[in-house]
């Protein structure tokens, strides 16, 4: 039985934040928890990921979809990224749950012009909707980090910590 | 562009049924989005998967984690299963996002017992840890679903909707 007085957190080290700066880097896609507005229950849904220019998670997303009226609503949300691929313990796979705060690009506008160059280059398919006006590009801007690198292997990483180096 | 004056979610059919609840059955992992209670702010990580007696999501987790100490002091929360195993669009994979209420199963007793027994059968790995102290059986129960069966096919399902036939 694990010892409950040591904390199970890790002290973050150099191979904790690498994981998790990779986990951001080739995640395609993730799990996206929001409060719906209606309930204010949890809800997660999946989203498309790519990267903005600051190395942080980067989605589009329609106004059709449940995940945007919440994000209107309350920005706050929390995306996880790390998704087994194979048929292995999904339990031992390694996965980081990021805590956000969501950034509706307004558009038009030379931001707006670099993200979306930026998302298709990431999402090429993306390009047969990007430019619908229910589809808006939206910052994951990251405010705190809990990675989990297998059992026993969990540690609390700040944004500075998963910063692009 | 789409008609923004229809709605969204198409009318419930066997299909969509017969989806939803495949997506449940097939499910060994899934995202969970709890409520942090330090925070109120949402947090989704992810959790092993089976099914109870009565085909709800069934999980086993430790008072470790964060989100353990989230359902315990908030067990309302949501659970996405149908996770892409293979490298096509993520976003036209089949997903289904489940609103539920968190039960932690007593133990010792009969029904920790049946559900134990259960748990090891579809997670038969788990037999390494399921017995230390910190580790709880929690069922999900669905009280709504959202099915997303790829781009334009969305429905919203009633728990009757997708329980075992």
């Amino acid at each position: 039985m694990p010892d409950k007085s040591a904390s199970p957190i890790r002290p973050t080290d150099a191979q904790a934040r690498v994981l998790a700066r990779s986990l951001i880097e080739t995640a395609t896609f993730g799990a996206l928890g929001v409060i719906d507005p209606a309930t204010a229950a949890p809800m997660v849904t999946r989203i498309a990921i790519a990267r903005d220019d600051a190395g942080e998670p980067l989605t589009l997303i329609s106004s059709l979809s449940l995940h945007t009226r919440a994000l209107q609503a309350n920005p706050v949300c929390s995306l996880l990224v790390g998704e087994p691929l194979d048929k292995g313990d999904p339990l031992t796979h390694p996965r980081l749950t990021l805590q956000c705060r969501a950034q509706f690009v307004a558009r038009p506008g030379t931001t707006h012009d670099t993200l979306r160059a930026r998302y298709l280059a990431q999402q090429p398919k993306a390009r047969l909707y990007i430019d619908f006006g229910d589809f808006s590009l939206v910052r994951l801007t990251i405010t705190d980090a809990h990675l989990n690198g297998g059992f026993g292997k969990a540690y609390r990483l700040t944004p500075a910590d998963i910063r692009r180096p």
